[in-house]
């Protein structure tokens, strides 16, 4: 499949933002919503999802980039409050082939710790209750 | 070694910034430079480096954010052109923890053929021709 092509408004995160299937959500406005990953790559794994409906940053508006971008610093700002890790990695992934899994625009941040690795995919489904506990964390630290 | 630290413009990039070390650049102007990585994850992988004397995203102004952002999209619509990728992936490290190694902020774009993979180092220095090949194609493709 090639980097661009159509938007379809069946996606996971499309349907995350209509309020039509569940997340544990850190953040919403008008234009981003971010969610804490449900296959994390690591422990606080954060997802921001601009609102515009398209696949990838490629075919994102100067816009909402400008939006997304600040969002994304003030995400990572929070996540080092928050979680204190050693290093953050910023990710986007444009096209299968870069390994993008949803065709709906995201930003991962991935904290990562001295020693770690992290894999394409993670170690699985994480526990609803440790998600749920770095959100609220991430989310205190955004006020 | 923290995320935030001081600053120290001795770095690799701040030396190509000031012209004191030789790069094979794509793009300039006053906000931001734009250079082959030597060691690229994956042929025609692409630097591009904000001005702005800082070590990583999080201690960026939102005016260089603004403008490094603009500049990341439109070089990965020029890599898109130019070398016909099946996927791009943006990659940014604030940390040691992350894999960042030169402490001067910038924004990796890396260009993914289907079923290929990258390493965290890749294969080791590139061959100045191809490096100039890869500059000269998506130079032309942001004009």
């Amino acid at each position: 499949m090639s980097i661009s092509g159509p938007y379809d408004d069946q996606n996971i995160f499309a349907k995350i933002i209509r309020g039509e299937m569940p997340a544990v959500k850190i953040y919403e406005d008008a234009d981003v919503l971010s969610i804490m990953d449900v296959f994390p790559q690591a422990p606080g794994h954060v997802l921001v999802i601009p609102k515009e409906p398209v696949r990838n940053m490629l075919d994102m508006s100067a816009e909402a980039l400008v939006t997304t971008m600040a969002q994304v610093q003030r995400h990572a700002k929070a996540m080092q409050t928050a979680l204190a890790p050693d290093g953050i990695m910023l990710v986007q992934f444009s096209g299968e082939a870069a390994g993008q899994t949803v065709f709906h625009v995201h930003f991962h941040l991935i904290p990562r710790i001295n020693g770690d690795t992290v894999g394409p995919h993670g170690g699985g489904m994480a526990d609803m209750t440790e998600l749920e506990a770095h959100a609220a964390k991430v989310r205190a630290a955004l006020r």
